[in-house]
């Protein structure tokens, strides 16, 4: 990956560890946003810290999730700072000595406030993204949703705006005096794939949809 | 998966949101942590909540961490109170409505306070099980750790002992007036799988070793 083509957009969002792992360009945090399915949400509620992973997808500058009204979670993170991270594991770098060992993997941290999608043609046109961006067209496909079921669904977003992204994606980096140490050194790269699908019993259907997953 | 063996060890552990999911006990707990390579902390710094993905690794009631000395994140995380997330996608579940899309996954939430492991003979026990667990036999096939490296790395452990679980491992959930609806609805499982190794071109050792990916 090239070097960072902007510099942090705020002080909380530098990278302090590995600064040479950063990145805050708006494409390569979208990329990583896109990549993964699960991000966690962390903040505060009467004081303490609490964190629960969750669903997640992006439109534009901004990455939303979803839940049920009576969330206790999405109730707070209207009313305060969130910090968003999402973790994706690419490979295992296997170096000569204990130290050197390392992962390859993409990382984004967000932070900000969310912000409630209210609005109903807003909310219904993101929960569709939601699908579509998951299972290519399938919205129109199913049954569909009625009023209560959208009254029922929180949405909810927060910008890409103050985020940063952690890349490594290279080899293993072993003390030169270590390079003959007679152990195996490289990358074993690791990958998320969709397995055989199974189809239920009562579905009319039998013909599987597209994915994202391929 | 059979229902909850034990109650909520605390109130702020207790599942709130499909608690049908829940469970409490301490293998399930372990099974996932084992299950999962990266995890979430999450925790308070000058009143501001932040949160990092990280590797981890399981000993026995405690889940570790690694980083170096000079971290401010592992600073932070003896001095306060932090919560730590994991979360496996296991499958996609597709439903005949919108409301009823969702996936199997596992997941686990603990709350607590890490401690440093600073006995040298126990963290160099830890190092050494972090690097065994993922590459079964490695560490004394390594160019032996120093002490300086040693010195550099901060080890934490948190008890799993106030941790909760959620696991949805089932089906589609339909409405039952939704069964006859002519879209396709079943489950696509997903799964981490190990791709092909790429051995450093100046590692003297080529014999891949084995890794818990297979």
């Amino acid at each position: 990956m090239p070097r960072p083509t902007r510099p942090a957009p705020s002080p909380r969002t530098r990278v302090r560890r590995l600064p040479e792992r950063a990145h805050y360009d708006a494409d390569t945090i979208a990329a990583i946003v896109d990549a993964a399915m699960l991000c966690t949400v962390a903040f505060q509620l009467d004081g303490a810290v609490h964190a629960i992973p969750t669903i997640h997808w992006r439109e534009g500058g901004h990455l939303y999730l979803h839940g049920a009204k009576a969330s206790r979670m999405l109730k707070a993170l209207t009313e305060g700072e969130a910090c968003v991270t999402i973790a994706l594991a690419d490979g295992l770098v296997l170096a000569r000595s204990a130290m050197h060992h390392s992962m390859n993997y993409r990382s984004v941290v967000v932070y900000g406030r969310f912000e409630a999608v209210t609005e109903p043609a807003h909310k219904l046109a993101s929960l569709r993204a939601f699908i579509d961006g998951l299972y290519p067209g399938r919205w129109d496909t199913l049954r569909p949703i009625t009023e209560k079921e959208l009254n029922a669904t929180s949405v909810l977003r927060i910008a890409l705006d103050e985020a940063s992204a952690k890349v490594r994606d290279w080899g293993v980096k072993d003390d030169e005096e270590d390079l003959d140490w007679p152990v195996w050194a490289g990358v074993i790269p690791l990958r998320t794939l969709a397995g055989e699908p199974v189809t239920e019993p009562d579905s009319v259907a039998r013909s599987v949809p597209p994915t994202r997953f391929g």
